[in-house]
């Protein structure tokens, strides 16, 4: 898969992280488009990514491979081309082409590692803007921001009141939960723990894989549901014969299939950047002024909102879902909420494109 | 805390192990017992353990440091040693007293390591017996198991069929889940994959203690609850202060709480037993010779059973319990069922006394 984002924003120096850091360095914005912005420039919708998408959401003529939101986005598709002008941008942090600690510094080999700015989820939403700037867009169509990416499209509303129409948050929350929080550290602390991790200056040939495929295989555990798993897998025996001095042989299919899913993910991805990013996930909430969430929301100037979720996501738990629709409530916004029936956890809107896609769609067109 | 149980049997060779193997050195069975055995001999409660717990359930004068199930088994308490007799039984595998890959070869300093056979429930259930037998018990009046000890207890009563009258399942499962697998590899994952593992022949001064340290920090995430976490901790931010580069600092409240409680424990559980017990949660399946659930527990000659369990427990979720409590309602058992409202997941029965102690002595009076 080619994660290469064709296009670029670069945002001149100095740009003032969420932390207090001055950053004195250029930083570049990868994004895609997909469909046509038309002659009013009101036809635009952003979607703002989780932790490991980059900004290729659909294919193209220019790059044939399939997205990361293919079955949703594209001519004819639930969120459509042919009439929506469709932004995907890669976050700050990330490593598909916008800048983060996989970033080369200026004129140099030498990538910046951890001497690259902590990001935050207000980072990356401010790192967002220029993009639409850029497009000449006064005012979004709609942001829809599914897991960590609607943390960033409440974040870009919180410093752009007036940026969108409309919004749709998919399985997020204002801020997450301890479980998760606890999840995600000790995800960071696998990585951290690999020998070829080195403090953050692996060398590309000694990559701190196996950490990365430990994190992954946790990740998996809380991306999906009990109830998939137990309808799917249930007690089927793996294939592997196992050795009974083996500890890690595969003794279960459920095994077989976690194993799979992690190998796949870790050559593809940046481990510093998944620490970046798994890190603002933790830290993110939307009410860290101490203002009370309903005067933060009161400020924010949209016409709808539509609130979408799933019963069994471990991560952002159902009640984070509520949560937010009463906020939204209590501040007297137009906002909607949809439970859909997904088995497939977190994960579902990945993978149950039907629900999510129609939801999104109705929500869209009414 | 000093784990050295007071009382011990020796099974002399060779013993089938349920894989297979003929073991053809003795096996030593560790055990304590609290209050007298009557002269009926029909007052012994045999308490069958989890994972880690070794058999000193209680404290006593021969041994005062605080036992693990303190607050229910004692003169005076739920489980009322002027009344019973309790046996708790280190299972084998463990490293506190019985044999297992921490033990010693005979007439060698060296340990059997991965050497020794390996450990099925159905061995640590048939190792009991002796213990039992050693003690002159005809017929126990009931065998209480909580977590992997329910797999214990159902094992033991299905190679006995009428070695007791009641039998109480705690917080356990015919067979677990593929959650629960998932976890438990992983965690098994994580210890061999520390450098000082070294296929099983660590050096004691060199323990694997990272690997542990991080199967037991994802222990944790799985025996408490998210609703007892968000309760406790929610975002409460930790003292320490993070530093950017370091990953591993705690930022909240949560990762402190799951640090200390994963140090703690390491030093103390061998990290090859802990490997041999997960295994075998993951593998014991009560049909598994292909009969019905229902015939097997047909088989079962005992009076009285009760189950119980609570709402949020990830690794036996309480519809394990309702299949259980279904098992045996369809093989014409008295059976009950209680879902206490305990918020600690599946660690309730270690912190939750007051509804455990009082359900269990309810049962065991009535």
């Amino acid at each position: 898969m080619n994660h290469s984002s064709k296009k670029f924003v670069t945002i001149d120096p100095p740009f003032a992280f969420n932390n207090g850091d001055i950053f004195e360095d250029p930083l570049t914005i990868a994004y895609e488009t997909s469909g046509t912005l038309n002659d009013k420039k009101d036809n635009a919708i952003l979607v703002t990514t989780g932790l490991s998408p980059s900004a290729h959401i659909c294919s193209s003529t220019e790059d044939t491979s399939p997205g990361w939101w293919e079955k949703i986005v594209g001519e004819g598709k639930y969120i459509d081309t042919e009439k929506y002008f469709v932004i995907c941008i890669n976050s700050l942090g990330s490593c598909y082409g916008s800048s983060g600690p996989a970033s080369h510094k200026p004129d140099t080999e030498e990538k910046y590692g951890l001497s690259f700015p902590e990001v935050t989820i207000e980072d990356i939403a401010l790192s967002m803007k220029p993009v639409i700037d850029e497009l000449g867009i006064k005012k979004l169509n709609s942001i829809i921001g599914p897991s960590m990416g609607g943390m960033t499209a409440m974040s870009l509303v919180k410093q752009f009141p007036s940026i969108t129409k409309n919004l749709v948050l998919i399985s997020t929350a204002a801020a997450c939960r301890p479980f998760s929080i606890a999840v995600r550290s000790l995800q960071r602390k696998l990585i951290t723990s690999d020998q070829n991790w080195k403090e953050g200056k692996y060398r590309d040939e000694d990559l701190p894989l196996n950490g990365m495929k430990q994190a992954r295989y946790l990740g998996m555990i809380t991306y999906r549901s009990p109830t998939e798993w137990n309808n799917r897998f249930g007690r089927k025996k793996s294939e592997t014969i196992p050795r009974p001095e083996d500890f890690s042989s595969n003794r279960f299919e459920i095994q077989d299939y976690l194993k799979s899913r992690s190998d796949d993910f870790v050559t593809d991805f940046d481990p510093n950047s998944y620490l970046y990013l798994s890190r603002c996930i933790d830290t993110f909430d939307l009410m860290e002024e101490n203002e009370s969430i309903e005067e933060i929301i009161q400020n924010f100037n949209m016409d709808r909102v539509l609130i979408i979720g799933v019963d069994e996501d471990y991560l952002f738990p159902f009640d984070c879902h509520e949560e937010l629709f009463d906020a939204f409530k209590s501040a007297s916004k137009d906002v909607s909420i949809k439970k859909l029936p997904s088995l497939h956890g977190h994960d579902s809107f990945l993978v149950d494109h039907e629900n999510f896609g129609s939801s999104i769609k109705d929500f869209l067109e009414s």
